[in-house]
């Protein structure tokens, strides 16, 4: 495991990344640290650019393309967050960029993807295989793939969420971090590991999607198929080796939420605090607030991973929940 | 006119809100700087205690108290956020408080007020007299009525918004403030006048209560019927003398905004700026894009007034539209 990627990673990241990433604010809620007897830190990437945190992976990893790869530009599979993060920094940096959207994508992120001036590949997800499209493409454009999370540059620059949240906060006792395929969860834990070393890190997934809990639990890498959840952003299967080999190392506990909850926590952030934040982006507090952890007396750090909605979807979630 | 509030009563709030207030934080929005060519700041009051701005006209009122009136305690009519901002303002001054709220009005509002240990009174709009009933009950109890615009202490205290939002970005070419009972545009235009004299103030109300317009363009106070609009907090029937004499002085234009307007600026608070606004507090915005200003080139103040919500109408409205 000398190949995973390392704090010393992340600070090289966060000098890429001044800027041009924002450096997000921290939130608190009274009413929250009444509820919990705690002194809470909300870390508010759905203030990132272009809407969450990943615009800080996809900006590193794009940054450090040599000459050949900027002519060629960057390639990238999503119909989510990625997307509009790889768009944007090929943009910010100059590179073409292409991105493979399935065709039953929301109009509202095709649109987006395409404004950001990435070309948008739609394809069938019943009919053609994604990765095969692909690696096709990339090879006959000589275009660089980044992936979503199994990148130690994409991984090092989610780091910088959890580095900048520790400068302006200090040490904390315990850190939340919504999860996926452990892109963010990760890079995080390297920050904490560096910068707070007594620091619980707990990544929170969804229930219906617990690979990563699995995972964690058994030792290796538990596969599942793509689970049904409104946390559209952790619709993984799998953790990578890469993400695996920090979480095993250097994360102390998965916790999981559902749906409900995630509602409820997507309630608590539009009406006591003023915030929108998609539902993945709710995982970390339902687990805080759900995941039978004392926290009463401790200083509690919460990533808020990104505000991203559909207004539709959202403002029915509001009104009448799932 | 010489008894109208001055800037030094605004400088005196700002004293008294020192510790008590959030300074609330200023956003920007690269995609609207882009839409209308111009530098536009956003006032976040939404961050403030309570949820809007009025904490600080209440809070400012409240602790000029004397000895005596402490004692007594407060009391206030409304059903809205000036409840509120009176209820927390007492909680944290420790003197009783009183709030005369219609019987119909949302069940959250008015447990919202309990929750911040103000005695709520409850009336039927349509059977008793409240201001006699305020009236009959303030005597009894030696209570100070305190109401949510007419009064100086009021406007120097919602002085501090713009006061505060200068001091964050220097000057300013133009100031778009929400207005009801014109407590916050009177406020603002004071401290535009000292902080940044060559600002134009525009406050903006809404389209089917335009009282405040009429009143600004025929030169004495019109009064009209409670207004039907989404703008539940700028549903009053006209400005008190001491609002208009500032207004009329200090003020450069009064705009209108229809509820479609209101609910397309909800709708990019949420989607592009992850922010819950009200509708009240979408009224600047939808001045500032369909007030037929040009603000080519200028740098624009624009002041978010709250954030307080009932999820469902909120849910509906993102959803659904009017």
């Amino acid at each position: 495991m000398s190949d995973l990627p390392t704090f010393a990673d992340v600070v090289a990241a966060a000098g890429r990344l001044q800027g041009h990433a924002h450096a997000t604010p921290v939130l608190r809620s009274a009413t929250l640290d009444a509820r919990l007897g705690a002194e809470v830190f909300f870390k508010c990437e759905n203030f990132q650019r272009m809407g969450a945190f990943k615009f800080r992976g996809a900006f590193n990893a794009l940054s450090r393309f040599d000459a050949a790869q900027r002519r060629a530009g960057v390639i990238a599979f999503s119909s989510g967050n990625h997307a509009q993060a790889v768009a944007l920094s090929a943009r910010l940096l100059g590179l073409p960029a292409l991105i493979l959207m399935p065709q039953d994508a929301p109009q509202a992120k095709i649109a987006a993807t395409r404004g950001y001036g990435a070309e948008v590949v739609l394809f069938d997800r019943f009919q053609q295989d994604r990765e095969q499209l692909g690696r096709t493409l990339a090879a006959e454009r000589g275009m660089t793939l980044i992936p979503p999370f199994d990148h130690p540059d994409v991984v090092a620059g989610q780091g910088t969420v959890a580095k900048e949240l520790f400068e302006q906060t200090g040490a904390l006792d315990d850190l939340f971090v919504c999860m996926g395929g452990g892109g963010l969860l990760s890079g995080c834990a390297l920050s904490a590991r560096a910068l707070s070393p007594g620091c619980r890190v707990i990544g929170v997934e969804p229930e219906a999607g617990n690979d990563g809990q699995q995972s964690f639990r058994s030792g290796s890498i538990v596969r599942i198929p793509t689970p049904r959840t409104i946390a559209d952003g952790a619709q993984t299967q799998a953790l990578s080796p890469l993400t695996f080999g920090i979480i095993r190392r250097d994360v102390q506990d998965i916790l999981t939420a559902t749906d409900a909850q995630l509602v409820e926590c997507m309630r608590f952030f539009a009406e006591r605090m003023k915030l929108v934040v998609e539902p993945t982006g709710c995982l970390a507090l339902a687990g805080a607030l759900h995941g039978g952890l004392d926290l009463r007396g401790r200083r509690v750090g919460v990533v808020i991973s990104g505000g991203n909605v559909d207004l539709q979807h959202y403002g029915r979630l509001l009104a009448e929940g799932v």
